[in-house]
């Protein structure tokens, strides 16, 4: 396991990190899509966030990294009462993974071997209680795609094949990364991304010489660059928790939902999780800014995270769909 | 297994709430396939049907939710004798999922490691007495939808593969969802839905904002909410539930037969399908509005949605084949 | 099993009927390929014909369904020497049949439970006596229909792989339907049925009620239904089985033999098996109609139905092949 | 096993049954290709031509038809010393016939039921001393006609993998025949073929009745028909016989061989495949016609049949490559 | 095992022939390329040549035809010590031939049946010490082909699969023979063979009747043929074993190093293959005309050879590659 | 195992040499890919470079060539304590290996007959401390080749499926050839290569022909061409140990970063990648050279290695990514 780059050591990329944190904050709000150039960090991000947040009690051997022995799922066979502190978790879904890979499957080995029924458990409950990185998603199959987002929805991954009914725990932030040139999600699957933001290599020379010095000094001596940013990981860690707690006191007022129908009506985004999405991550960035109502501040700062890629595509407006989602913000908030 | 919505709590959407409960009134109507753009509610509207309609008395065990221990498989062998109430069930259909997936198959597992010939049952199994859902059914391959119409429609699940010779009951409604800017069915399958319906987001702010307000306060205080529309789906429960008993009651007369019969003509329809299923439509509105004759009434509210995806497509008239239905309708029952 | 619709009862498509009575008086003139569109009862009509003719005595667990004891293949191990009665087989062959499936194949559970070589018999020994229905014929493998022509036409279903060699009688007719719009049949497959028909919803409005009106009562009282048809069900019975008697004894004279061969070459049909299809269906239909010499009038009448399929499409000519054959019939057999 | 239509009662049709009598006199030539419409008695021509031949004596349970016990293949274990007669055996290669069902394959269910390593024979075998008939031979894989023609050349079919090594005999004439509307075979295939034969329905109507009549009083008294053709099929027996005994006097003469060579060229056909095919049907001819010597009368006779499908196309030269070659030929043997 | 034709006896064809007594005399040139018509006796040529080399000394049932039993490879449980003569090896390579055939592979028979762990060898095993054919190795997939010339390059078969990790000698020289009409190889592919002929059936009537009248007689009586060229078969035999002593003492001067490096580059041939290609195919020349140093000679004989596979093809030069190579040696060694 | 050419008597190719030895100076830099054609040594450099590297002491039978016994996977079952020297280890990927073959499995051979779960090891394990060289990296799967870069860039293979869960050390450098004519990479597989390479046959004669003398020479007499360049290797060898030393103090100053950023934002380079292996092998090339800081020198001479592959195609720049790369290092660091 190599050290991952400390989370407030990343030069730039605001709304990367922005979309990251309300994520944190409150994980309902669903996945974040990524959206831009090689090299631009997205795998750096969702690793610093998650080494960032506070490592997790785990019962030892349970693969689903449950908090108590009870939740430990009994196909597992769970014999240990003791737990331990584990790092959030971060699993990499390999391009070409497979549908039994990432559910798990029947244990085809121990079948052949020692005779017996036994579950294999797959991608989805190594990611409980953590993250889903999905580099370049717009390559995965379409089942896997929606698998994936089912699970990342309901919380749970459910087995039923094979002589095999099987259920756990998958509660995970699902983080998938993709460049729009090399093909498209279906918009059916794009809509059930809570966020996504758009990501570029920084345009200014000073901002790259700090990328390069920041990961030039990093390389060279790992532990010495993780004391100096340790100060900085951990206000942002509190400030998290913070949120967490504070969600709950944050109910959206009429104006706050009116401004969000009309956002949405006037982007011509189609459906409900569109709004839902907008009006949970204007919660969340106001319980990371420690304000206590949902103001038109918030979602002007969500929209385009929550709205960006639900647009249908203008092809009369070559302006990008983050400067349209912009255009009816300052429009309908005016 | 997550609350589902209360069906009385969804807002708009007034054909697909319709098609959804006339089907429930009377379900050798046949399939309903819902037409439309994401996040319209498609799933949540037959998923918040099956938890409004009364709950079944299902054996303990017994993989297809039979009544009376007499009615489990044979090959089940179920020996509880104990049934008890669970609610009606809806099986979600996956992308991608296989035959064997489907209809059940031999259990490879046990025929390996205990040398025993066993039946793993499918989807079909589970989903008996209540509802199959196919999310985007245009996707799904042509023999897979065809499988499934052909259970659907004679209520029985014959798997005669693999040295199993195995049938079970298999009586559900069957209700899919489909795009149709991302692939067409076939018109033979077409034709072997009962009824379709489009639906679309709402056009106006004030439903929309009505949606968010009411499904923010489902997430945000589920128990609270469904209190708040108990009653409101009590009252279409007991509907009906009137409905069904009324139906056995309802004849068409001469008029009834000649109006459908040229209503279907006038529209150029093909075979018989299309006629009976907007008869027995008219049938389970009548039922559904206490009526106690079929008449033009009925006739003209269940048209658009027996025959509207029954038309051949006409590349002179791009009205759309709900508008033509309804012209003709205009003309044929003036 | 759901009680088919009664023979005598299908409105009109007297085309369909005629055809299918012909191979039921003649099964040696090959199977029946039904064109036309969706709903037009192709699948009713050769279920109700299979429900009208006389049950056929069966022996017990004969898994092809033998008259006697003796007739049972080895293989099957049938000790029972007891025979009942059982309505004459129609088996569905379901799109997406693999040959294992149609012919039979190894079982391979036995051979894996068990340590035993047996035959687990498929749709071909099922069909035995009986009929076999193929929908969509057109949408099937060629290899499939061109193996299921084979043992149409010599009665015999032989396996030789996997170590087996196996033949069982499958003596059965073919009913092909098929949509001319979906893909074609190449012609040597086409070739190889006896009998084709076009089929249409009725262009008029008085029948088109009146086949409502038969499938509403059919379906809301089955029972008085089918008492209500069983007399003409009956006579129809009583009628093949007198036609297959006479059948021995007509012979076509110079005459006939020499209208049908200059039936075919006027319509440049290739190959000597459309002109022996006419022979026999013209003999068929002289037996039915209780004639005692094969004269014009029943080659007339059979010639579309052997015909029509087997002629070169001619792109000058947009009459459709039906036309061109009754053109054809009225300038050779003026 | 049906009975086959006698050879000499086939009407017309003269080109393909020379070309079968001449690979019957000399099997050498190698294989045929029939080209035509369907319908053309290509199928029953193979088989009345086998069905004419006398009689073979072979080993009972030797599974490639040996005259002596000790040319059973050991692999077999025929135990037997006993030879009883059988006729010349017809195998028919099913479309979408596998590698493994033409060589042969290790027997999986003795493997896996018995752990014992055996042979399990396939078509080629049973082939061995008869035809091997291959309907549409331009719709196989390309592989497979070459393994076919492999062995047809070499006698001998070899197989080795999967731990078996095995050789049997596997002399026979390959019968291919095809329709060349429906996709061709590659120049290499065609040209290992040794001749080649175009039929076509008669083109007179007196023909044409006579092919029905015949047929018609061959299904309906099979005995009597038989009886009636025995005579006129003895006396092409014999005299394939005796051509056969005939064959080893004749030696082509330096005009013949110069004949040869001078039509090949002037073709333009490529290697030495044709010209040894076209000499050994003429000499086959000479001999099939009593003559002592190969003139050009037997080369003329021969040589479309050898050559036709030899030629490359020629786009200008609109007239068919039979045409070419009769030009040729008049031009060349003026 | 069929007699081959003998190699003296093959009419013109002068550079293939050459081609084949080169690789002869010093295998460490590569493999030859044979593009051409079908049916201008590419396969005998090879086939000839093997049979015309002396027969090697083998171990009795050594899989890879070692010369000495310490050679034997130890998975081959060889136990015998005796030796005998066997001709040159001769293998084909079937079409559609599976990498493990080609390789060998596990020996999953023997694993079921046996439980033991057992190598199979494959069709490079049997190869060794002699040579590989491919017909048609443009119709060969590119990894079997790369394959195919790694080993002949290295001399050496490394199975590191399934468990196994198997190596044993595998030197032969490979011949293949492609029509390049039918598809191409890789120039990647193209440069790894050492040499390259063009063939054609000839054009010349004296030549094709001569072939003929070769052919015919060794047909009709092959034991008399075989002795009639008996000793011209001989006499090259012996030109070769003494060209191959001779080549030790063949170094090339700066002036034939010069010569080759200039033509390739005047050919604008990529890399180092070409150039050693050629300069061996001159030494070999030049040995097997007994000459003393390499000349100009020898390198205007080889380079056609050696080189005309190498070319890029030109656009603008439809001379055929050969033209531009005799082209291009006129103007460098002119 | 055949003896590598020595390193030091490639003639020319001082771009490819010296991407070699930078990376063997330092591994952190990535792989390297060599564009170019066929022929021109890119296999031959990468195993001479090898050769030339001092031994590595691995410990005996451990299959990822451990330095010591303690670092032998478990899984290995090593029970050695003995250590050997063998030759830096060069793995070569062949075209359409599987993932399997690649990064080990589950070794089904021992699970079948010993009923044991083993780890059967792949290609990665074999490359451990060594070089893994992919020719035309191009035509390999893009997942194969994510899953190489994945591995090279962590050190570590992990192998999760089949219940197993491997790990085991994989340090490597990876050498991928291509040809760009054939098959593009991605860019976001481009990007993970560390350094790049364009090479060509030499355009002088000179040059040539002493390419061919000295393969001629190596071909001819190996021991003695090996004693021959046995200095000049061991000299390059040396220099590669004191820079390996060396680059631990060698650190970048604010120049050299500022000199990189500038060099990749004027190439419009997207991304971190190319910055850092930019600056790896200048500090690389000063080691190498014996300098104590890393100089504008440095920079210009590894730019072209780090960059040339990182550009975006420019379709109205037709100079070739390498003269971009030259032109913008002039304008940027003039």
């Amino acid at each position: 396991m190599r050290q991952p780059f400390p989370f407030s050591a990343i030069v730039g990329q605001d709304e990367m990190k922005l979309a990251m944190i309300l994520t944190a904050v409150d994980p309902s709000i669903g996945g974040v899509l990524v959206f831009g150039d090689r090299g631009t960090g997205k795998s750096t991000a969702v690793r610093a966030l998650a080494a960032l947040l506070p490592e997790i009690t785990a019962v030892e051997g349970c693969p689903v990294n449950s908090a108590r022995p009870a939740d430990c799922p009994e196909w597992a066979g769970v014999t240990s009462k003791r737990t331990h502190s584990i790092p959030t978790p971060v699993v990499d879904l390999p391009l070409g993974a497979s549908e039994d890979r990432v559910t798990g499957a029947l244990d085809i080995e121990r079948a052949l071997v020692d005779g017996q029924k036994a579950f294999q458990p797959g991608l989805l409950a190594r990611a409980n209680r953590g993250y889903l990185y999905i580099d370049e998603v717009n390559l995965l199959e379409d089942h896997i795609v929606d698998l994936l987002l089912d699970v990342a929805q309901s919380g749970e991954n459910v087995v039923e094949r094979e002589g095999l009914s099987i259920r756990h725990a998958a509660r995970f932030v699902l983080v998938g990364s993709g460049n729009p040139e090399e093909g498209e999600l279906r918009p059916q699957l794009l809509d059930r991304f809570g966020l996504s933001v758009d990501v570029a290599s920084p345009a200014d020379i000073a901002q790259r010489v700090e990328v390069l010095r920041r990961r030039e000094a990093f390389e060279n001596d790992t532990a010495a660059f993780m004391l100096r940013w340790q100060a900085e990981d951990a206000t942002i860690r509190d400030q998290i928790l913070r949120a967490r707690a504070a969600l709950k006191t944050l109910r959206p007022d009429e104006a706050a939902l009116s401004d969000v129908a009309e956002l949405c009506m006037a982007l011509g985004s189609d459906g409900v999780r569109g709004e839902l999405a907008l009006l949970k991550a204007a919660r969340a960035h106001a319980a990371w800014r420690d304000d206590t109502a949902i103001t038109r501040t918030h979602i002007r700062a969500a929209a385009p995270l929550a709205l960006r890629h639900r647009l249908r595509r203008d092809p009369l407006d070559d302006a990008g769909s983050g400067a349209r989602v912009r255009r009816v913000i300052d429009s309908v908030l005016a």
